[in-house]
């Protein structure tokens, strides 16, 4: 298991933690502002959302790496099934444009939140398989921009309407179906930190599939399951056990922090936001 | 697979489905009412709450066979680990006076919601250890008494603060790790939905350890995740196939309907509410 007590370059910002993924949240700093407070602190790389990089994919990619940082990756395609993915033709059409400014921004990763269970269907099953043929064509257009695709299995609170994909023992066959070489698996302990098959898994896994790792914690009390995520440290998810599980696993990739807390943490200062996940990430994950 | 369209005498009402679970909620029906509008409409049999019992378990009991049904269960103990249940003396001795209140009222079925992540600890692991002490404990004591144990897994969401027990899986290896006969499973619709690990889960469970089957419905863009179930037929669950699922597994018991609503079916007339459960169950379910 890695050591980041002395050395935090494994730290990858999700710019969520800022409130950077919806409207109406967050200190709304630039992408540069970002990139500069990332690097003063040591962070190893930044995962964008693509509202906050519009036309700039590949000026903002450049800027990244000027600052000697990486960019581990773009959250995310539009849901791929679902209430909001009807439209087959133009599911697949936002999910290609997504892909083009991961590969513009230089993203090696762009994260699939995949959407819930499909209309005039039951269970989860039935949007699973709609899923897998999407999926199945957007992995080689990916594939041809040099990017991977990173399925997102989402805690099962979300299986309703954002996300069929609720275990990572479902994304490890969504990827064995598909069978692509750049299609893989975010492991968030956000979703998964409760699971006991998880270690299970990660290992059906593999680091061939393991294409991310994402921080936050599980409030006990938690009061939206949306955006009332805790810090790292602050909840009851045994952050230590879940990392060790994904290296032994094989992983060795970035340890992505990405916090939804429209009532605290997006509220304070991002300075302050920053230099406590350093801490945390230091001492706790 | 059981055909309900001609007889539903397999149906139960578990109270919570007419707000008796919580103050402040619901009709106040007092239990005699309950049991009159059930016996004339045709359901097999009821599931009380302990606050509704309140010392008159007995005669209540009576009061229902007298009607031509039956106590299909009692809700619940109190829970048996985390932060409510630090006392393990305590712990037990409610739980003790619980199985005694099934007993009287002649409940062979005591439902245990187990409690969320016991403090100083993290993740579930160790909280199901404590778990499984206790309940290896209460088992006996209950034998004893006549009652059945039914762990139920409660979905994921509720890990933190209110199950630590989240999947069929786990409560399949804590039977298996405490060994005791009368120690089961209740599988409710609301709680297993989204788990593809589901039948199998119900077949290594086995006839033996299926105490008890729970129906509503999960609404897809539920407003609440403790007071918002929906009224079979009203969300994404894939009722028959889950049912198909349970009865295959070689469970042949009372279908139990609890559907925690505040803000619609608590609101509404309990006749009503029962009426709609009726037609909903001889015709979706």
């Amino acid at each position: 298991m890695r050591d980041f007590s002395a050395d935090h370059s494994a730290l990858a910002l999700n710019t969520a933690s800022l409130g950077h993924n919806l409207d109406g949240y967050g200190a709304g700093w630039p992408p540069e502002r970002v990139i500069d407070a990332c690097a003063a602190r040591g962070f190893g790389s930044i995962v964008f959302w693509r509202r906050e990089i519009g036309t700039r994919a590949a000026k903002i990619g450049e800027r990244v790496r000027a600052a000697g940082l990486s960019v581990a990756g773009l959250c995310r395609t539009p849901f791929l099934v679902g209430g909001e993915a009807t439209d087959r033709q133009a599911v697949m059409d936002g999910a290609k444009a997504s892909v083009d400014m991961a590969a513009a921004l230089g993203a090696p990763v762009l994260t699939i939140v995949v959407g819930g269970v499909h209309p005039g269907t039951k269970g989860t099953a039935a949007s699973l398989k709609i899923l897998a043929d999407r999926v199945a064509e957007l992995a080689p257009y990916a594939q041809a921009c040099g990017v991977r695709l990173a399925l997102e299995p989402l805690h099962p609170v979300y299986a309703g309407n954002r996300s069929c994909l609720t275990t990572l023992r479902d994304a490890v066959d969504l990827c064995e179906k598909v069978g692509a070489p750049n299609l893989g698996i975010a492991v968030d302990v956000y979703h998964v930190w409760w699971d006991s098959d998880l270690e299970t898994q990660l290992r059906r896994a593999g680091p061939g599939r393991l294409f991310g790792y994402h921080l936050c914690d599980w409030l006990a009390d938690t009061t939206d399951v949306l955006l009332d995520r805790g810090m790292m440290g602050d909840g009851v998810a045994d952050l230590k056990a879940i990392r060790a599980a994904v290296e032994g696993a094989g992983y060795a990739g970035p340890c992505e922090v990405e916090i939804f807390s429209a009532g605290n943490w997006w509220k304070r200062d991002p300075n302050e936001v920053l230099d406590v996940i350093v801490e945390r990430f230091r001492t706790l994950c």
